[in-house]
């Protein structure tokens, strides 16, 4: 179709690569996993053992740090999958009754672990999200009195398809506002975290889950957190009791010690605002130049920023007669990698998030998902814009 | 109470080590997490997902290569508590009636999901271990043939308290002669793995699970190994959809390609029985010389040999008068570390795996965990009996 080397010239700059997918998986931060972790078991009463321990807690009170929140409120988990499923699948096991209900733009592991839970014969109901992707206090006051006898609510801070941003803060308002007996929030915090600014505490999460691959960790390891302790939590698995009960397993030290490096690095207090700082005029330029092409629509419709009530690192676009599967193919052979829908859903067409914001099916079907991360460039926008013209002179 | 100088001399020698912890955790092997693992997430179209998804399916076809098994059935997980959650929650969403029964000396990860499965409404049951911690093809029938509607069996290849081997040969003919409607059979084989020779298929395993932490890996990566496809298969929570629905959650790259890696240096058909036969004549010559002393009893009393139906990794032994923590600190201090029971019950002194095996309370509460690996020497083992009869002379 396109001819790559009209684009790329004759220099060998194929090789190259721009990586706008971060919101899959972000690249390394070059943070060895220290060689230095102890090998012991963090169960074990020997020397071995309480060295392996001392790290783990290390990683924890670091990370608990970062996050300004208690030690003893983060669990360390294999990824945000594993935190979100913990975190629902305690309605598995609570007495008395009470509906779970999750918005309609969560990750597939939240939408699964719902349908799990429906399955097993519990009672759940969905929050509507507004054409941005996000859950206004309105919808989720309409859930609960549509309801009437909700005891937990999902809400995911940002979404992993267009970025829009949920007020966690008027979220919690709206439960507050009508909780007796209490609502349990929990809150995915996967595409928050390194990104916009968070606070726990203040939005009195009851739960929220974390990814350290999201922010150049390794995969394999997340974080949950619970604001209040074990004894008052009913957890559905506890395997060999690790974690305080929490989360079974041989506990992941290398891989938390790698965490609490990144976080560190990238999603302290002074990080996420100096990284966004340069994120948003980057952002807001990729999308007033899409939105300038003719065939090109930024999904919502209505995003005009980078900011505001969206992270500045995700977006949605669509073009027109181009599906994004086809869209994405031709950039990635041109050096650029982007993605259709969440990894998670690549494989599925469906395009559920986007479908449950409103979005007409064609739009839908020619969504990519472009993502950047806190070493993207300039030139490198730049770089895809030309990319993104080239591709629509030829498809 | 005993004099450290005493025992080491003047020289320094305290900064020494001596691990005999092996079934808790192994020390690392010099295999680095490669630095060229891709960072890109498997799920992704993209190069950089491409990339991923190949080092995912490289370490998978590395795994099955060791364990002679095709590599579709192969699953990675977070760990061997996670492998054995999988297979036992398929019980919770499978149709029909049926029970799921567990040796009463299975891993605390089984035993746990055990008690989820009756909490949740199924029906479960125990299988009777002998006095060395196995199951029988009697006790099996037994078990069987007592409850009638056995659809799901889980019993572990190598006992980790005791080191003592089921013939899961003979577990499988049991079941192949009582099968109608077919149980499934599951084992755990984290304690078998690199330790004594495998037949996964020769055993028509159904489903099994492996740990790589326990053969020198890194912590937080395991295996399921499912002979029958997904579609045969009630997963009961799919998560994100990886691993073909089996295993939800960004896969985890770095370790899977370490985890093969240790495979093939330690557990493979060669390396196996290499391993093992300098393992046992050093095992042998610690049971002989413990089973010297006049305050020592090998648990269970019948064994006087380190392999046959044992694995020549683990013993477990008890000293009289001297509770096993107080006999694992005592030689901790000496440099020494061994455990009471296995890491993940470290914490409850209950040791019911032992009290099953039907062993008496106060060798319960004496017993003590021993095991060594493949880098365990003679000379090692000297050390060790020379602190146990130091410890002995001031306890």
């Amino acid at each position: 179709m396109y001819v790559k080397e009209l684009f790329w010239g004759p220099e060998g700059m194929e090789e190259k690569r721009y990586y706008f997918d971060w919101a899959a998986s972000a690249p390394y931060i070059e943070t060895s996993p220290s060689s230095r972790v102890p090998y012991g078991n963090p169960s074990s009463l020997h020397s071995e053992g309480k060295a392996a321990k001392a790290a783990l807690e290390d990683a924890r009170n670091r990370c608990a740090a970062v996050l300004g929140v208690p030690p003893a409120t983060l669990y360390f988990t294999s990824g945000g999958t594993e935190s979100n499923a913990i975190a629902l699948f305690s309605n598995l096991m609570r007495k008395g009754q009470g509906r779970s209900i999750a918005s309609r733009a969560e990750h597939s592991s939240v939408r699964e672990a719902m349908e799990t839970l429906e399955r097993m014969g519990k009672p759940t109901g969905t929050i509507t999200v507004d054409s941005a992707g996000k859950v206004t206090a309105e919808n989720l006051e309409k859930a609960l009195n549509k309801y009437g006898d909700v005891r937990f609510a999902s809400v995911m801070s940002v979404n992993n398809e267009t970025g829009a941003v949920t007020d966690i803060a008027s979220i919690r308002d709206v439960i507050r506002k009508h909780s007796s007996p209490s609502v349990h929030l929990h809150c995915d915090l996967v595409q928050a975290a390194g990104k916009i600014p968070l606070d726990i505490e203040k939005w009195e999460l009851d739960s929220a889950s974390l990814s350290a691959h999201k922010i150049g960790g390794p995969k394999g390891i997340g974080l949950l957190y619970l604001r209040r302790p074990r004894s008052d939590i009913d957890i559905f698995y506890t395997g060999g009791g690790q974690e305080k009960g929490i989360r079974g397993g041989t506990e992941n030290i290398e891989g938390a010690s790698v965490f609490a490096a990144c976080l560190e690095k990238h999603s302290g207090s002074q990080a996420v605002p100096a990284n966004y700082e340069k994120a948003e005029p980057r952002w807001s330029k990729l999308i007033a130049s899409l939105a300038a092409m003719e065939r090109c629509t930024i999904i919502p419709k209505e995003r005009t920023v980078a900011g505001e009530s969206f992270s500045p690192y995700i977006l949605q676009a669509a073009f027109k007669g181009i599906p994004g599967e086809v869209m994405a193919r031709a950039l990635d052979d041109l050096g650029f990698a982007v993605s259709t829908g969440s990894a998670c859903s690549s494989s599925s067409p469906e395009r559920p998030v986007l479908a449950a914001m409103g979005i007409k099916e064609d739009l839908r079907i020619e969504g990519i998902r472009i993502s950047q991360g806190y070493s993207t460039t300039d030139e490198e926008i730049e770089y895809f814009l030309n990319a993104v013209l080239e591709v629509l002179k030829f498809l």
